[in-house]
């Protein structure tokens, strides 16, 4: 971390300063300009608050040098994270699909997509039993009965199942879940991460509407500091200026993410794009960008298509989108491997 | 709402349509285009999905005539609504300054700077016992030790006061909080703000980081639907591109809220701004731009500075901010009543 | 376009308004409900001004339903534009890459450069001879030595040059230069645009940084409407919240513009990132998300490394990249065609 | 500077970089940490261009300590610049009026505008002949003879006027304009910046719609590193995710400008809203954060209405708003001077 000191700091402030960071197990070195003196300190500063310092009368600037988060870190844990549920390994270089309904409607309905998803190739059902809607008019889920179709499905598919938990009093019917999702709008509900964090299975973290990729890594760090380390992060686009698509599809994050953690991580083209037609191009633009799995909603029925959102496909379509995917993955990864062997022949 | 079909729609999609429609009390007004045949829906259209709709195959696009939300809604409640509070009333055209600590940190501490805040004009108190902290590492409040000493400060000054509540599981030690803080990460908290809608005191709704007007109101809508309609409306800035400052202050949230509205709206500039040096003149902006009270960050120990954010005052500033404050809202008052009694002389 | 009007409209006011669009050759059809009337305008309202509408006292809002845009609009205009230069033919299906250094430093280096992008596949050469610069004391480019350079470089590998254009003074130089490139900030300089649109060689049209994809390609009709149709679009990232990246790539843009028009899109992975590590995969997510070229910075000379930007690629890097790309969009197109054939076979 | 280098960065490497700022006079710190080691740069280091160093091999990160502009910055010119044009004094602690049509239309409109203004305490004449439009198809202004109107009206008020230079062709047009407008999508047109740089006359340079306080602040210094220092800056609303208002007026920009530089600073509430409704809150906002002065539309024939901007004031309605600012102006000022007597008696 580096304090830029004011040109007029007072020397008992910054005697203040000083002893307060050594009581901290910081080391502090100094360096002194024409105009700014710059401390530069040394130690374990994940646990200090950059606006506590920063609130300081001598201070003008703190600038991070390292992550705040640490658990979640790519340069303390080098190695990739794999999370494992059902047949599916999440982060071990394969493509993994996560496909559902938006929103669980009836057991039928639920366990024909089920079906149809798994004959894709597709290895988790993912379904929307609580349903956080903007408006308190819309359809809000089918709560706990919705659970009970998911887990028919997986009951006749072997199928494991994700879905959204949005508040801590639903947790006790997400014994049976397989992943707990937790949503965009939540992605700062820090009660939630830490009780999640408390769970013995895997969590898929949206990112926020607006969220940076640091914050979105020290949501994750709420979870795996209260002992979780199964996060798998997914991106599902931000909110910007651009407004012909229902978010921008940051698809920088994937292999950004890469860098700075060790989690595996998926994308959700769906609900980045809101439109059908786009769903296609961004999870093949998210598959060559290095994705560990995409989850993409599918629905069944077109006669009551009034009950699915604009950005899911139907099962046939998805079939042939799987099989692209597949096909596309396996190129990328041959190209990846070209390039593996032919920096080792160097 | 305006539907615009697609060039090629086919008639017995477009019957479906129609008929579902008119199983919802709507009626429809074709217009038949070269290029595009547009559907004006009329009637109770709050109800409609607009996501449903813009899933139809044959729809091209779907636009909103009439705001989505109701209660929150001036439209149909054109009366400015008032939230009282102790002495304070929320939305009559007086200014109400609401200022306390960021975080509780011991009874002194907020027995002090209530006295102080007192004095100089506030007439709520403001502090945070549950604290929203973006990582683990931080401090999280001093939960309900923080409450208790919240109350023993209103006991002492009798201000009541405002605080966050961050979780349903809080909602049991808030019953003798005067007013529930949401704060901006859980604006769309759909589970909390229906359950701060079955209580019987005023709810202080912070906007999120990145919500529109719309998507604000119909946080509002929510806790309004649930049967609570003491909503207070507070801006306290939105993430934008630029970085000088924490937020971007929306100064014109005011105005604009003000015509779509009949709720209160108040304005965080410490937040807004996260430095002290523009509390000052964001909160005489906001004054001036008809703001019905402020919300301000008050801290009283500058040998314990550390654990005041860089956005609090000292008390001795406060207080002199306070009063130009009031003056300038006298000022901007006596401005508003001209400029009636000139429009009433012509 | 639909003009929704307030619910206290005066006659004659409305009157007025009917009188003026008939007079533009509009036909009008109303639709009144409860609270609103809605006007939908049908005929030509490409040439309507929505803002001097909008201006009237009775409307409330007014929405369009045609895009704003003609020449470059897809609905008018089926068939993609194909632009030739040299050996590339830009929007025919194929990937063309379009490689050189960030700003041209003398005639060594970029004949050193188009030789070694030349042999990886590039078939058009990039650089910059006048360079926009935040700072007027950063190194502004060689100018009119520069192009010379370029040219120099195209003499001796036969790649066509592509270089901006800041000015319309600058103009004159550009009579040998093969393809014109407008920058990101020049985007809504609309006297440059009329300028280029008058030239009869191709423009390469860089979207603005918080450019909407409807403004972006109304400059691009800007060029058209002066007479000149060969625009091709290159997407180079858009401001958001996140600092991470010093852009954020917009991914959608590519499919989305595909949907909306005819012209030609290459993306710009080096720019959109800022960072020579995010290059490979963005620019493999954009050969999978169906992108039409490629424009990508490469330096030759690790000793003078200052001189290049953080974005560029060592020649060697790029070759094996290109390799990569070329191997990917063949996968990419297999995929597609069977997807064809698929829908035939149907 | 700050420079914090990779963990392995190479002692060779190192040398290099150390040889090559030694060569620019600039002095180095070294501090030495478990996982980073950090340079410190002292001397000028406004002339290093930080992208250059960012693109090291070596280098992890570097920020900037000191701000890269120097001519505008504050610390080096506390004193506030006060720019002079006919009887208005711009940045002296009044307040300046600039109002006028969105377009100039006709002569006859421009002079009764002209007259109204003035009347109402205007100083200054703005008008738009030469206009920056989205769309080719719109109206592009009058040009030469809408600036010959203006003159008319100049000749025939004594009120000198600001008008927009869209493009360097145009300058020769620009010689008798009393003050030389840039607008937003021309802040980064660095050859228009240089060009009236060279005038010896007051630029006022708009806010570019997603550029931030830095970038703004270079853009003036371009200007004044040409020969030109009477700059005057000019909020006028970024471009953020809410749609509701055109712009998103940045109030914050008013006292974070006053902080960094010695510019004047000007608001334009017409177009940062594009609502007339909220001009005069917006206006008031302004002042009330310490504006030196408001550009503000005003139309004056309704009959001709469609050809003025939805944000534009009648007359009567600008001379209204007009007292209340020159009052509230009046107030804020006694509040401050009230404030500064407190801190002398002190």
């Amino acid at each position: 971390m580096i304090v830029i000191l004011k040109p007029n700091a007072k020397r008992e402030q910054l005697d203040g300063l000083l002893d307060w960071l050594h009581s901290k197990d910081i080391t502090v070195h100094s360096s002194v300009g024409a105009n700014h003196t710059i401390l530069g300190l040394v130690g374990d500063t994940s646990r200090l608050d950059i606006d506590l310092i920063a609130a300081l009368d001598i201070v003008e600037d703190v600038k991070r040098v390292q992550e705040p988060y640490k658990k979640a870190n790519r340069k303390f844990h080098p190695e990739p994270t794999v999370v494992t549920v059902g047949d599916a390994r999440i982060g071990d270089g394969s493509l993994t699909l996560i496909a559902g309904p938006c929103s669980v409607e009836s057991e039928e309905q639920v366990v024909a997509i089920a079906k149809a998803v798994k004959a894709a190739g597709a290895t988790m059902l993912r379904g929307g039993a609580f349903k956080p809607r903007t408006s308190p008019y819309s359809f809000q889920g089918l709560g706990e009965k919705g659970l009970e179709f998911l887990k028919a499905a997986r009951a006749e598919t072997g199928l494991p199942i994700v879905t959204e938990l949005m508040d801590l009093t639903q947790l006790p019917h997400f014994k049976d879940v397989d992943v707990i999702q937790i949503g965009a709008r939540n992605m700062q509900n820090f009660d939630l991460l830490k009780a999640v964090g408390r769970q013995e299975k895997p969590v898929l973290l949206k990112r926020g509407m607006s969220a940076t990729y640091e914050e979105w890594l020290m949501s994750a760090e709420y979870i795996m500091a209260s002992g979780n380390e199964q996060v798998i992060l997914c991106e599902r686009g931000i909110r910007t200026f651009e407004t012909n698509t229902r978010n921008t599809f940051d698809i920088s994050a994937i292999p950004v993410l890469r860098q700075l953690t060790h989690l595996p991580i998926v994308a959700d083209p769906s609900h980045a794009s809101g439109r059908s037609s786009l769903v296609a191009p961004l999870a093949m633009a998210a598959v060559a960008a290095g994705v560990d799995g995409l989850e993409i909603e599918v629905h069944n029925d077109p006669a009551h298509a009034l009950c699915d959102g604009p950005q899911s496909l139907r099962p046939e379509v998805f079939e042939s989108l799987a099989q692209k995917l597949f096909r596309l993955h396996d190129c990328a990864a041959e190209l990846a491997e070209d390039t593996r062997e032919e920096g080792q022949a160097k």
